[in-house]
């Protein structure tokens, strides 16, 4: 398939065009030359050295992450830069990112990963950023405590061998679940407004301790790279669908 | 001792105004009548309701923090803003906050007490934030392994319990080291270009640990709040020094 | 009443939200616990230290005022802003602005309150703010003279002894009358293009005498505060509907 | 004299270059040809239709005033803009401002003129703006009661036959006097910080009223068009001495 | 009829109002009273000296031109904004402006005057800038080689003497023609992703010489002055046909 | 030598860091790995698909031009961009960019060796930007006719074959030069004012026509690229003489 119809479709999918106002990430194609033709495609959540090494090593000609390499662009292609820029080029390995559309996809993304891993009905778009959401919210059928919340992440999350931390300030019995994945502590207002017994998400903040606390809401660090595994595997299912050969490169930071 | 000339020996000490145009927070003097006549005065990592109610608790007359109430002011004193200024005004506590100020001071500071801790020699200004820094760097007389390092640190600072952790990218031991507190992660490329073995600072990132492992540094994360209890356990020393009655509020984040 | 409710609905009857992007006051509740239990409120044109003392011993829950605070926030409470909100917080007085949605609401507002003194027909909406009006016109069933306008507006409003002021450029006799309170003399240029005989408004500018000289135009400058009392009477009588205990404080500066 | 040469003398004279980026007037040669030759200068506080006619009908060349046309810039020549340049252009009278330059002007700016009237001693520059100054302060040898100050002022300015304004919050007797002229009651803070016992200016507004209530400092309103007449009759004289023909234009606003 | 009358109707005719947020010329009336009768209208591409006493030799009322005095503002009226002004006023000559609205009109502009001498067909909008267009493109019925485009451009425009010049770096046979008058290179991108097989501009920039060459399409380069005639002309038309006199005044550039 | 020293060097040598806040262009290294290995330099104006090629197929290391890729940064390598900056990673060839810092050397730049080329003599520093300077002015010890210098310069400058045009708007003689290189004709005013004869640019712009005409003085519109080739063989030399290998690539434009 043409690299240029793997990108129209997957902007499609991800409707990569309502975020570019609100995302620092330029979403879509970062580098490479539409014209390629593409038969294999990797897999990962972040666009560094050791994924564009091991998508090489792969002989993918298309590497698909979420954390990609222009964050409000970049003046020289030097340094850091270079050296992640270098090997793509020369291997002819393109790269796609999908930043915040795949946060905030209803079905194919992080949060709605989280979401199916704690088995979460009546779902709803959470964790509002513009005019779009990046996050999603549900009801756990059976209410359970919240400390077999964490304990459930940290079974089934890749966290690179940390511990998921439970911010204990809220509720016993844990219900109504609100995620916003990765750096997603930003969003403990919209949790608390809502109703949520706790905020699931990936990094914390020190400003976070006093003010859940003081809210009176369960906060839940389950690692950023851990909770964002989910959107890039299910466009890999989805591009699979597509009839090209793929591949998922697991590089965990623990972080 | 009166308010004002409190507030004022303080601005003074900490070179408050110098950090106007690059702190978000509200340096000097954020809560309080200038005219109050100041015995007793409590210091704090953060100023939330937790420290207010102790420093009430302790008959303080005015909370020294590091972390205040108006990060770039607020419009309205409801919700949170309410809860946390409504017992400062009806106990007459007035809030006093040094944010990077108190990061940055080269003696008194944040990055100088974790370089006291380390018995570092050489000492110079680290973290260039426009025309100011905000930590420190120093050289260890005897070089030592860089696990070694973390474990000092996980055994002097009030952690809150958390581990320290160590992301070893860098050389085995370490002499030349590097130190932003609290959220200084973002400084690691001035590690770099400085030499620095390692650069200890108090929360992570998830884009940092490529970055760090590419660069081949090592990096310390050893909590936001147990970095950033010298400053204010410095200010306290000073203070006495004045004659007044002073008081430590601890309360770890773990965070 | 909660005072979440009052606000909701006073919010609501205002529109309060509407307003948000062209006021620098920060409209809606300002000072105040949303879950305060709310019995007696009092009305001022000015929260100050003046009206804030005379609501405490009125013993008053809620001050409602067109004239707040926080004008684009502040960064600090101390000095005058600690004077008046220290009152407020130590005695459980609530603050509720309206600013220009209470200028500009066609019922209830400052400018209707002088239209419906004046007797005028045929209401429109008058003073273009970006998508909202803040004022009001309308025209006189009996033409009369210019000066009779002026003199009925010094004997029926509370001008604190002041007298109002007749810039006379205009026709002798009106009829098409165009009211901004306040500081409305910057709508002078669209009192002209409607064809309006005067423009009532509060405060004068220098600059106004020759644009309305030279445009042929009447001025009325009736005062500030004079022409700014209407709308929180109006919502006084609103609020005492609800079943509220009610009270306006009168506070005129000549201004 | 040449245009060019007149322009440059004034320029110099009220370094009308420091004030550039702190004015919204476009200070200096507003409206002319540089070429032109100069005999007679009319002076005016506000340059309006009816000093432009006044100046043509005095034959001037110049006419040199204090409130200009161009704030901020126009976009077109129409309407009341173009009704005021169409008759300095037809009778090829050049149009020159002096706005914050001669406010400020240590000697001959309009504060400098209402401290020489006052008698005050010790003068130094008031009114910060910037890196500049727009007003003086100054000391009176022998103090007197605040009320006489305001009665020699109604006595001794062109106010249009309006009266002088006391809002007496202050001491009684006045010795220290900060003055801003015009719109210069922003700075009542600077006043009361300083330790002024009264602030003179021009217009009023309406939340100085309280703001001197509660800070207890005297603040007299003279009137815009009366506190400003000073700078155009003392840069009259300097011009009279450069050989030129001078006449001042009196058309006081009251306001 | 009255100028205002006159402005009306070209405000209309060229939907000015449309074009207000993207164009940096002040469109519409730029000098004149509105209230002046209009009999004879003077055409010009551009609105300077040259057009100015021409226009005032015809004894024009009224001076329409695509590049007007107004460009963001100006801040004084000296100097060369003087001396074009100047004459404008003193002979009560009108000018009326429209810059973008004139380049975009599909029927009246520029491109569209472009288009119709190329004998284009299945004409569309092109030239996209914010909402609205500001060039067109069209169908050759019968395709022809480029050079012979650059020879009937060079043969039927009014080029004062320059040469049209040809960047062949496109197909030799012409079919598909974008066009944006002026300055209109920078559209290049927009024409080669519309696959056009030529862009038809006015004056060049260094950098497109490889833009062009490098995505394989055509270039004409046939003048500012000479691609911006038909604008000014069709309007001239449409105001003849309202019953008043006109008259277009030719001052190539030849640039 | 390593390529950070050529880097460190002609950064020094052009002064690099002083334009760093008036130039769009990122000036420096803009591709490349700070530690490659230099032996082979190429020199060219731009820095496109052309001389990328050429300085491949001439074996060169680093290719130093006065038009690089990134004007502002860029968000993505796609499109002619990638084509751009492919070549240069895939055969390690390095990309220096140098804009207005070679523009204003008064030794090296592009100005400069124009003034060389007229034996121009009392050089100074012309075309303010800023704080710097992007041009040079001189004096012809023999004044000699404006078409003579039209002559000269289309006689000696790599044209690509057009005619260099002169605009003959002043003084018959020629004496006193101002030149601004490339799209130097905004400095026209500059021109004017400090009395050159000519202004001397490679590209014009429509309202020059009339702006020249207007004040009187002449333009030479010499070819963006043809004024523009001095600075880069200037720096050739300077590198040769650091003992690397060097070649000029000449790629002339005709604009």
């Amino acid at each position: 398939m043409k690299l240029s119809s793997v990108v129209d479709r997957l902007d499609d999918t991800l409707r990569t065009a309502d975020y570019a106002d609100i995302d620092a990430s330029a979403n879509g194609l970062q580098i490479g030359p539409e014209e390629a033709e593409i038969e294999r495609v990797a897999f990962a959540v972040d666009g560094v050295r050791e994924t564009v090494d091991r998508a090489v090593e792969a002989d993918a000609d298309l590497l698909v992450v979420h954390h990609g390499l222009s964050w409000g662009g970049f003046d020289r292609v030097t340094g850091r830069t270079y050296d992640r820029i270098a090997p793509l080029i020369e291997h002819d390995l393109a790269l796609y990112v999908s930043h915040l559309p795949l946060d905030g996809h209803q079905e194919l993304g992080n949060a709605a990963g989280v979401a199916d891993l704690l088995d979460l009905e009546d779902r709803a778009p959470f964790g509002e950023l513009g005019p779009e959401y990046i996050g999603q919210r549900g009801v756990a059928s059976d209410p359970y405590p919240s400390d077999e919340l964490r304990e459930r992440l940290e079974a089934s999350l890749e966290t690179g061998g940390q511990s998921v931390r439970l911010l204990g300030f809220g509720p016993d019995r844990i219900e109504d679940v609100a995620i916003v994945t990765g750096s997603g502590i930003d969003w403990l207002d919209e949790a608390v407004a809502t109703g949520a017994d706790v905020l699931v998400t990936g990094e914390g903040k020190q400003q976070a301790y006093h003010e859940a606390r003081e809210a009176g809401i369960n906060v839940v660090l389950a690692g950023h790279y851990a909770t964002e595994t989910f959107g890039v595997r299910s466009v890999q299912d989805v591009v699979a669908d597509w009839g090209l050969e793929t591949t998922y490169l697991e590089v965990p930071t623990g972080l």
